[in-house]
């Protein structure tokens, strides 16, 4: 067991845990009680079953997020069930706190079923102000998360979009560096699963309206090579996926699909490629190599083999595409506009934030810290006013 | 509208309800986010993988408590729905961390049929240690508690026993005030609902074992009057508090019914009694009229027509029937004892340890004031020693 293991179950097992319940009024005397409890809060009940709007400023629900799981696909742990993700959950509500400001509490289901999945954040939703589904595997995620978006407060699988935002943040940035034309840019997607199919689409500007600005091509591969039109077994997910990728439909594996392309996006699984395939890219390919712990390629061996810019999922490499930079700043905005939906419009605007958090780019520093203080502020400022103009 | 209500309204608008979460870990550095998030915490999710029970020591849930309504029965005001119901289970979850040191958080769930429920509680188990059941309406709440003992974690409905724990309490001293014996007591109880029904089993020692003291004998009366044998149009729940009451089978109205009683019970609505109903009891009648905000009878009316005791729910008068005196302590105690239930020894000796905190009792001072800081200490160190000798 390496230190970093070591060191965390320590800081877990001394803290029982990341979060508390602190209250904020005084609970000392007998008024005190009177007025926090009965018989003085029968007038705030009263006042929220006039106008159940009246939640959001009279009780902790108006700060309110649910981190929801199942726990079947955590990490790169897999289908680990609700208790042992409770940690994840449990870190990402400490984040929500100390990046958002907000109130996040883990809810770990108990539920396989999307249907059961689905029912469950129905019943709780009436005392959260968004839902952060987090880690829950696909093809499952996509259909949890499209039947709830008619609940009426923003519901998010942070494990596409977050990472697609963050994603395209950081690509923006590594074309200024660069000097490439964004919409001329040929894009290859290794992993086909949640994270592939929302930067795939995120990319291709789907659902973002007038501002959409697509690149010229995705191609999406998973473990077997492209997804193409015709190829058997391919499944109503990765069919599509290929509504908006691989539109000249070419056949190949990832590393044939690699030739002559801009940028590299991996979200599948360590040590998928060497430096030859690096080189077979067009002039300064850009390569974001997101597998955790083990990038699809070293990042020191893509640099080397002529990578203009290289992103990793990891802390100790410079350019970290951490979801941390988007959740907290994503869910203050869509609570402070009251926004009932998590809009594509609104994420590419937290993308632009991010993005522009960096006013100088360079191609060691495409993305902030994960932990700047400012970037949610600026990323809620950027979906506040996203959510007003729609 | 009263100045306490507007002072409950502008506390709660001030604050935006009564509890928030708060971080435990320090989350500043590059470092600290490697240790409570990825990739350390992944070493956390394998070790509950391995032992599902370290999730008590390497995350909140450990020290977490639902507080669970549908909010159908909220306070007196009814069937007022889960967002209205929101200021009451928040401020629950207040005075559980203030009183009993525990992480709790309101889940106002929008479900009305048990088996959804049910349903939705089982699906929330994983991330909490105990589950408080609140404000649910009779007679769906027995069900539903029933239905849950095979959780694993305490299952408690909080208005049926948590009023029946102080209430015995409460009659504990009252006897040895006016030296009255115990088991030769005459109770009539008004108010045949969730309360009345586990005040009733509960002073009739149903399921307390070889500590089990009883009564000489409950009448428990709804508005019609006394619940006897072959009452047309009793139902199930009625019928079956027939089994533990009304012995001789008596028929009559809760007036007719007082007469030579030791106690009254009311659990039910204001203004039911007059003096002479007091008058019409045993010598030194005792006189718990917890209707609130207006009690069954005045209680000063009560103690001038020769009530040797007078307790109320409420806080202006001496005597106060208040959960608030036991559920910390006893989900405090349950937790530590890491109990898959709370049996009704564990509630019995909770009842006890709130009597033995007032060493020496007087007509006007059977209970402890309910805020005071050590009951739940005590109540939970008695429900520790009851869970371990069963």
């Amino acid at each position: 067991m390496t230190s970093i293991n070591q060191k965390s179950l320590d800081l877990h097992r001394a803290h029982r845990g990341k979060i508390a319940i602190a209250t904020t009024v005084p609970l000392a005397t007998r008024e005190d009680l009177s007025l926090a409890y009965t018989p003085g809060v029968a007038a705030v009940c009263e006042a929220i079953a006039e106008d159940p709007e009246q939640i959001r400023n009279l009780s902790v629900t108006g700060n309110a997020v649910a981190v929801v799981t199942d726990g079947s696909a955590v990490l790169g742990l897999g289908d680990i069930g609700p208790r042992a993700a409770m940690p994840v959950m449990e870190g990402k509500c400490a984040l929500f706190k100390a990046l958002g400001g907000i109130d996040a509490w883990p809810i770990c289901l108990d539920a396989h079923e999307p249907d059961d999945i689905v029912a469950a954040i129905r019943a709780i939703a009436p005392g959260f102000s968004g839902i952060n589904i987090e880690d829950i595997s696909a093809p499952r995620c996509f259909e949890i998360e499209d039947r709830l978006q008619d609940l009426g407060i923003p519901v998010m699988h942070d494990d596409q979009h977050g990472t697609a935002i963050i994603l395209l943040a950081g690509l923006i940035n590594a074309v200024k560096v660069t000097g490439k034309d964004f919409t001329q840019l040929r894009v290859v997607i290794s992993g086909a699963g949640a994270a592939g199919r929302a930067i795939c689409r995120f990319l291709r500007g789907i659902g973002q309206g007038d501002q959409a600005q697509s690149v010229a091509e995705v191609i999406v591969c998973d473990s077997r090579g492209a997804l193409y039109a015709g190829r058997p077994e391919l499944g109503p997910v990765k069919e599509a996926i290929l509504q908006y990728s691989n539109p000249q439909n070419r056949k190949g594996n990832l590393q044939d699909m690699l030739t002559d392309a801009d940028v590299f996006i991996g979200v599948s699984r360590g040590n998928l490629l060497q430096a030859d395939n690096i080189r077979r890219m067009a002039k300064d390919p850009l390569v974001f190599a997101l597998a955790n712990p083990t990038p699809e390629i070293d990042p020191d061996l893509a640099l080397s083999a002529g990578a203009a810019v290289v992103a990793t999922g990891r802390s100790d490499y410079s350019n970290q595409v951490n979801n941390v930079l988007a959740f907290p700043g994503i869910f203050r905005g869509a609570i402070d506009a009251r926004a009932p939906r998590i809009t594509e419009k609104m994420k590419l605007a937290a993308a632009h934030a991010i993005a522009d958090y960096i006013p100088d780019p360079t191609p060691t520093h495409i993305l902030p810290n994960p932990l700047s203080p400012l970037v949610a502020s600026k990323v809620a400022e950027a979906v506040i006013l996203a959510a007003q103009n729609q």
